[in-house]
C-alpha cells in the first residue's frame, strides 16, 4: 500500500460523511445496470420510484450542514493533490445542488422523462413536429439552468463544464477549427481511393450469437478481462458501469448479421472498464473514485477499440480466431476483414460512423448546440440546419429526420454539452497512444509480444487510471505527457493508418 | 381501484416519511439478489460496505424524531385495519432499533459475519469444536438481545416473535405436542409398507440442465408465472425475493443427477413469488408491502410445492412433459415417477427431508433451541443431544456432525427462533388448502380443469395475498377460515395422500 493519500483531519471527516453517498451511488448504479439487463419490463414504474428515493437521500446527504461547512471552510493551502481534489469535486457538486432549486430539478426530471417517450415516438414516426414542443421546453429550462449556475464568457460553457470540467466554448472552438481542415483533406484522399465504396459483403453475413460470444471470449481473455471483478452482459445499447471498484460491468448487443459491432463494442467498453477497475484502492468509495471526465473515459474506450483493437497485429489475431468460429469467414481474406473493420463511409448515423467521419457528426452537433444557446436558431429550423451541415461536411443529406436531427437520445434527456466529449476523447486517445509508444516502443513492434497488453495496462494505470478523478482531463494529460492537449497525435495516427488502408 | 386504504392525516404523513425507507429496502433487496446470482466474486467486500451504508441510512430514517413521534402518538382508536397495521409494524421495528444499542448490532453483525466462514469450515472439516467457541458467543449475545427487548413468559418467546409475530413457546409447545404422535404413527405405517425403502433409480439419472429448464418453463407457464413481473435465475441455494411489487424474483439450482429438486424448488419458490406479487397496489412501498410472516410465506411455498404441485393430477402433467425432454424417463412408469417425488425416508438432512419426516427435524431444533435459552444445555453437549433426538424421532444417527448439528447455516447467522416457522407454515398450508377446496371444489376434481390455477390464485389473492402484512398469521387464518389455526387439515392431507402412495 502506498503512503496514505488522506491525512488532513477535515478531509478525513469529509470522507467519512461521504460514505453514505458513495453507498447510495453504488446501489443506484446497480439499479441502473439491472434495469438495462435483467429487470422485468413491468417493474419500470417501481424502479423509477426507488431510483428517485435514493437520489433524494443522496442530495440530502450532500447538503448536510456539517459536510457543507467542512467543504467550504477547509483551508486547501496545505493539502496534497488528492485532498484538494476532494474539495474541488464536492464544491462543484454542492454548488449545483445549492443553486438549482429542488422544484426545478423535479420539473426538469419530469419533462425529460416524458420527452424520452415522445422523442422515441417522433423518431419512429419520422415526425420532428411531434418532438419540437418538448425540445423547446427542454431548451427553455436548460437556459434557466444556465441562469441558476451563471457563466463567465459563454452560456454554453456552463453546459460543457457539466460533462467536461475545465473545457469552454473557446477551447472547443479552437479544437474543432484545428481538426476540420485536416479531416476534410483526409476524407477527400480516402474518397479518391480505388478501394473507397467497394462493396463489403462481410456486413451481410448472418451469424449465430453463440459463435460471436466465443470470439468475444477470446478477445476478452487476450485483453486480460478479469472475470472475478468484471462482467459482460447483453443490453439494447452497449455501456459500461462501475458498481464498485471491484465490480465493473459492461454490455454488448447482437444483431442478425454484421458482427463487427459485437466485436468493437466489447473492445470499446473494455477500455471504460479497466479505467474504472484500475483506480487506486485508496480512492474507493471517495468522491474521486471514478474516471476523470467523459472525454478521459472516451479516450480509453477509443484507445482499446480503435488504436489497439484494430491495429493490424491485433486484428489479425481476431481474424485467425474468427475463422474458427464463423463458418462464412472461410470466404474472406485478412484484407477483406481489415477493410470491413476500418471502412470509411460518410453516412447519416453518428453511432455507426467510422473513425474519420465521426468527428463531423460531432462538429455539427456542437455548432448547433452553441447556436441554440446563443439564441441564433429556432427549434422549428433545426431539421433544415442539420441537413445543410450534413451536406456541407459529409456530402450526404438524410431524407428523413429519423436519420437526421431525431437520431440521438441526448437532447430528449437534456444532455446539451455532452457531444463534444465524444470527439475530444477520441483525440485524447491519440495523445495517450503516442506517449505509450514513447515509453514502451511502437505498437507495430510490441503488440505481437505476449506481455504487451499487461505492459500497456500497467502504464495506463501508472499514468492515468490510478488517479481517478484527482485531476481534470487537461491536468491529467499535462502531467502524464509533459504537454498540453493537441490534436496532432491523433491526426498523425489517422493519416498513417488510412493511407495504408486506402493506398494513398 | 378500491376505496383508499389510507385516509388518516397522521398515517398519510407516516407513509410519506416511510418512502425513503421503502426505497432503500428495495435497493437492498436488489443488492442481495445480485450478490447471489451475477455479482463477480471479487466484489464481496465492496458489496458489504454498500449494504452496510444503506442499512445505516435506513435505521437513521426509521428513528427520525418526526416519524417516531407520529407512530407513538397517533390515536389508533379511529383507524381502519390497514392504518392500525402500519402503526403495529412500525412500532415493532422502532422498538427493536431503539432498545438495541447500535454498538451491539455492530458487534453482532461482525460476529455472525465471521462465524459464517468458521461454520462453513467446521462443516467441511466435520469438526464441531472449530465452531463451538463462535456458537457460544452468538448464544451469549442473543441472550443479551433478549435482555434488551425483554419478554413476558419465556425468553425464547422474544426470538420466535422476531420471525413469527404473535407466536410463543406456549403456542409452539402445543403445536409440536399435537403433531408428534400422529406423525410418529403415520411414519410407522409407512415403514410397514412393502413399498418403503424400495430403491428408486430415478434419483441416479444424470440430466442436462437445458432439458430440465424446458420442464421448468412448462411448469411455470402452467402456473401462470408472469415474466413481465417475475424472473427465474440460478443460485447456490434456491430463494425468492421481492425487489418491488412488480419485480419478484426466484432462483433454482441444478445438480449432475437427481432432477427432482430442480422441479420442486421452482414450485416452492413460485408459492413465495405469487404471494409477494399479488399484494394490493395500495400497499406498495408501505410497511405492509410484504407477506404476513415467515410461516405465512412458507404456507404458500409448501402449498404450491407439495399439495398442488405434487397432486397426482399435476404430477401426471409433469410426468408426460418430462418424457418429452428427459430421454431416461422412457424407462419409468408414472408410479415410479410419483414415488420418486413422494418418497418418505428418514434421513439426516433437513432440506432433503420429505413431507412426513421433515417435522421431526424441526421439532428437534425447536426443543434444542428452547433448552439453550432455558440454560439447560451447554454448547459442548449439542452434538450428542442432537444425535440422541435424531435416533429417538427418526431412528437414524448421523456418523458425522456435518450431517448432524453442523448441517444448517441458521445458528451461525444468529437465527434462533426461525426453524419453527418452517414446520408451522407447512401445517398452515393444510388450512389454506382445505378452505380452497371448500370454496372451489376438491383438488381431485378441479385440478384437471384449465382454469383451476387462475381460480386458486384469485382465491388466495382475495383471502390472503392482497393483505400483505396487514394481519398477523394468526389473524389472517382466523379471518379467512373462520377458525383458529389447527393441525388437523394437514394431518388429514398426509394420511390421505400417503395411505395411497404406500398402500395402507
Amino acid at each position: 500500500m502506498d503512503k496514505n493519500y488522506f491525512t488532513n483531519k477535515n478531509i478525513l471527516e469529509i470522507l467519512d460523511l461521504y460514505k453514505p453517498i458513495a453507498g447510495l451511488e453504488s446501489a443506484s448504479e446497480l439499479l441502473f445496470w439491472d434495469s438495462e439487463t435483467y429487470m422485468p419490463k413491468g417493474a419500470a414504474e417501481d424502479r423509477g420510484f426507488v431510483v428517485g428515493q435514493l437520489a433524494a437521500i443522496s442530495q440530502e446527504k450532500l447538503l448536510e450542514p456539517k459536510l457543507k461547512k467542512l467543504v467550504k471552510e477547509t483551508d486547501s493551502s496545505t493539502l496534497n493533490d488528492y485532498e484538494k481534489a476532494v474539495l474541488r469535486v464536492l464544491k462543484k457538486a454542492i454548488k449545483i445542488q445549492e443553486k438549482i432549486p429542488a422544484e426545478f430539478i423535479k420539473e426538469f426530471t419530469k419533462l425529460t422523462s416524458e420527452s424520452h417517450h415522445i422523442w422515441a415516438e417522433a423518431k419512429e414516426k419520422n415526425n420532428f413536429k411531434l418532438f419540437a414542443p418538448n425540445l423547446e421546453k427542454i431548451i427553455e429550462l436548460t437556459k434557466k439552468r444556465i441562469d441558476y449556475l451563471g457563466f463567465e464568457d459563454h452560456p454554453y460553457d456552463t453546459l460543457i463544464d457539466d460533462f467536461e470540467e475545465g473545457w469552454t466554448v473557446k477551447d472547443c472552438d479552437a479544437y474543432f477549427n484545428a481538426i476540420k481542415t485536416p479531416l476534410t483533406e483526409l476524407l477527400n484522399k480516402i474518397k479518391g481511393s480505388a478501394k473507397f465504396n467497394a462493396p463489403c459483403s462481410l456486413k451481410n453475413e448472418p451469424y449465430q450469437k453463440a459463435d460471436i460470444q466465443k470470439l468475444q471470449d477470446f478477445i476478452l481473455d487476450f485483453l486480460k478481462f478479469d472475470k472475478s471483478r468484471m462482467r459482460l452482459d447483453t443490453s439494447a445499447h452497449p455501456f459500461e458501469i462501475a458498481i464498485s471498484p471491484n465490480d465493473v460491468r459492461m454490455t454488448t448487443r447482437y444483431k442478425e448479421a454484421d458482427f463487427k459491432e459485437s466485436v468493437t463494442s466489447v473492445m470499446h467498453e473494455f477500455g471504460h472498464t479497466i479505467y474504472e477497475a484500475k483506480g487506486s484502492e485508496q480512492l474507493s468509495f471517495t468522491p474521486l473514485q471514478h474516471g476523470a471526465s467523459m472525454a478521459s473515459h472516451e479516450s480509453q474506450s477509443r484507445l482499446w477499440e480503435n488504436i489497439i483493437g484494430k491495429h493490424p497485429v491485433i486484428l489479425e489475431k481476431i481474424y485467425i480466431e474468427a475463422k474458427k468460429y464463423l463458418p462464412f469467414m472461410q470466404k474472406y481474406s485478412f484484407e477483406d476483414f481489415s477493410l470491413y473493420f476500418n471502412e470509411v463511409q460518410p453516412g447519416f448515423i453518428r453511432v455507426e460512423a467510422d473513425e474519420v467521419t465521426y468527428h463531423f457528426h460531432i462538429m455539427l452537433r456542437y455548432e448547433i448546440e452553441k447556436m441554440i444557446f446563443e439564441n441564433k436558431v429556432k427549434v422549428v429550423d433545426l431539421p433544415e440546419l442539420w441537413n445543410t451541415k450534413m451536406n456541407e461536411y459529409l456530402g450526404v443529406v438524410p431524407k428523413m429526420d429519423s436519420l437526421g436531427v431525431l437520431q440521438d437520445i441526448h437532447w430528449s434527456a437534456g444532455y446539451f454539452g455532452y457531444f463534444p466529449t465524444y470527439s475530444l476523447g477520441t483525440f485524447m486517445s491519440g495523445m495517450w497512444a503516442k506517449n505509450l509508444e514513447k515509453s514502451l516502443g511502437s505498437f507495430d513492434k510490441i503488440l505481437g509480444n505476449n506481455n504487451s497488453i499487461p505492459e500497456i495496462q500497467a502504464w495506463l494505470q501508472e499514468n492515468m487510471h490510478q488517479f481517478g478523478q484527482t485531476y481534470t482531463s487537461k491536468e491529467l494529460i499535462r502531467q502524464a505527457t509533459n504537454a498540453d492537449f493537441t490534436t496532432k497525435p491523433f491526426l498523425d495516427y489517422l493519416e498513417k493508418k488510412y493511407s495504408k488502408v486506402y493506398d494513398f
